[in-house]
């Protein structure tokens, strides 16, 4: 691909190229911070000295930063992510952080401010509350998922959004990271002092080693819905009172339990961290109650605002249907268990770990979190057919401790 | 879409385009026929008299012939027939036709002439033995779905082909037409008489409907090969020693057992058939065991052969694990049955019908026909699950008459 006019800004010319556009007043007195912390791209967050606005500037680099130039990354990513931010924010205006301008030459866009908010796996690691959490995320699950798929689009409009969507690079490195590196003993995996021999028990697990392979095969192939691709609790932006999804770069149409999901297995890592964040049982039986009933509360939410779309704004004489609707909302049931399951895995020795348990300074506490978050994750995998309903999940999940 | 180069070709002006490619030699006689009988496409075969040497030059139309400009057709079909060709020419140059040169502009392209050959249908109501067919058709099945499919490719260029291959408007007659119009009263059905009640028991057929719709969805979604897309016996050319396959403008990205099912479902609309071709009960009982055996060899030779592709070429580290292929194979095993039965069904009182069945000159026959092509197309779609072996299914052919 031909990069003619791309190059990348820095602080100083971010402000000229701001200043261009129409979203600051012609006085304003701009202020410009890289605050970026990713591996892929610059964030810069301007201010305007006089209001005290602020808008942040995402450019993608060519390259993913941390390695340098020798993993090429094709910065069509930047489309994509300004491309699924508009689709989501569509059908989902307020849990999705709001876009006011994309430039796919310089693979630039410029979006809200969420300074006053926090990433959401750091307030969990605070052990904050999000008692609306459960309530947002599944609003915007269940809107941006539904009015993304078949369910309800024009079937010519559906495949132009696959086409739009097609998003191999990154796709790619899911499929590497959550569903490959961790099942044999890849160069790229990242094992932990002591979660060797656990690893080893998951690379010769032929069982779900299979129903990971099964898992995959449908992450690429099953064209369900726009996912946003990485919904994890690092790209949630949260208030008590508000929840913006951010950073859709790895969105793509694909299995609608992929995004729920990430939410889930984020939310019972935080479960499993709790081995070394609790302050004592007691504390440690309250958060975890909470983050169980917060991850059981979003798939139950999800699936009823999920079904009331269904039932108000499917028209297809076929796929509104009840006896299919059903079968829909229980293979998303267990694509989610699935998906929520390889996620946890991934995260505990694959390439790229979590905070809520890396952090974790005591040793012993922190093996036990991921012993514990490799438990949960199998059986998620392993029993996600046999599940029918998300309070055995509960059951589950206690029971494996 | 601007077509700013498009023009249709008539009888003379395709011999001075066709004497610009150097197919044939600078001092060939040509003459040309307009031969196409679709209603999509003209074709011309051109003819050096000189040698006797033929080619065809098929152009689509911006618009389905026999309807007229009414319904609008995009003519990107010619490019998807065209690069669907080449990649099947790739995997299977001794069963699909050969193109000799693609037009994207005048959605043009040149292919091999098989005017020696008959298609196959006219072959198989005229009572014709093809004993090498299943082997043929089942290489050709074989090559081309696992060569395409995620079970091989690299998954950057897997992406890239479902991206070049995604077909809305092709997609959307066969979502219509097969899919959806047949279970309920649409006015776009072609109900030949006596067969309206047994349409009306599908209509109210609550558990047939729920799962064609789930095998609906699976072709819109589900992105597991690249399928020619139409490969009825309308679709394929035969002589005793030959099979080639043409016309692959539906191609797209879909579900593997979509195409096999194809082939099966013409096999037994013929057996079905056999009702009103037969001359005498034992020749009704040789002819139906033939079709039968071919259909079964068909399944059996396509799964040999693609498991022996799949032990060779499948170098994933999660889709090469044994229980993943034995699930994969059962998954085509079921797709195939369920398609093989959703297109015989809409082939009896669907839009578009077939030749074995709508010829039959004895009424009642015909019905009798009409009636068993509808049991056996319900008992695939109920049953495809429960069968294990496609053993069972000649068993459960028999058990319906």
């Amino acid at each position: 691909m031909v990069e003619t006019n791309y190059r990348t800004l820095d602080e100083q010319s971010v402000i000229e190229y701001i200043q261009n556009l129409s979203i600051f007043s012609a006085d304003a007195k701009l202020t410009c911070r890289e605050i970026g912390d990713g591996n892929l791209n610059l964030v810069f967050q301007i201010e305007d000295q006089l209001t005290g606005k602020k808008v942040i500037v995402k450019q993608s680099l060519p390259y993913a930063r941390v390695v340098g130039e020798s993993m090429p990354l094709t910065v069509d990513r930047n489309r994509i992510e300004a491309e699924a931010l508009k689709e989501e924010g569509k059908y989902c205006p307020e849990h999705t952080v709001q876009l006011f301008h994309a430039d796919p030459d310089l693979r630039i866009f410029v979006m809200e401010d969420l300074s006053d908010h926090v990433i959401m796996r750091k307030g969990l690691i605070e052990k904050q509350e999000y008692p609306q959490f459960a309530d947002h995320i599944s609003t915007y699950l269940a809107n941006t998922l539904f009015y993304t798929s078949d369910y309800y689009m024009n079937p010519l409009e559906k495949k132009s959004l696959v086409k739009r969507f097609i998003n191999p690079e990154l796709c790619k490195i899911s499929e590497d990271l959550i569903f490959t590196q961790p099942y044999y003993d890849a160069p790229e995996n990242n094992i932990p002092p002591g979660v060797r021999p656990l690893a080893e028990q998951i690379w010769k697990d032929e069982e779900l080693k299979g129903e990971v392979a099964k898992l995959k095969h449908r992450f690429m192939t099953k064209a369900e819905a726009l996912l946003h691709g990485d919904l994890h609790t690092g790209s949630i932006f949260v208030r008590p009172d508000r929840t913006k999804v951010i950073d859709p770069e790895f969105a793509f149409v694909g299995p609608i339990g992929f995004d729920i999901g990430a939410v889930i297995a984020n939310l019972l890592l935080n479960y499993a961290a709790q081995e070394g964040w609790a302050e004592n049982e007691e504390e440690k039986h309250v958060v975890r109650s909470r983050l169980l009933q917060m991850a059981a509360d979003v798939w139950t939410l999800f699936s009823q605002k999920f079904t009331a779309l269904y039932e108000k704004d499917c028209h297809d004489p076929m796929f509104s249907q009840p006896s299919f609707k059903e079968f829909t909302m229980k293979e998303i049931f267990s694509d989610t268990l699935g998906y929520a399951g390889c996620k946890m895995i991934r995260r505990i020795y694959g390439l790229a770990h979590v905070a809520d348990i890396d952090t974790i300074k005591d040793d012993v506490k922190r093996l036990q979190a991921q012993r514990l978050a490799l438990a949960i994750g199998r059986s998620l995998i392993i029993n996600r057919h046999q599940v029918q309903q998300i309070n055995e999940v509960k059951a589950l999940i206690q029971s494996v401790e």
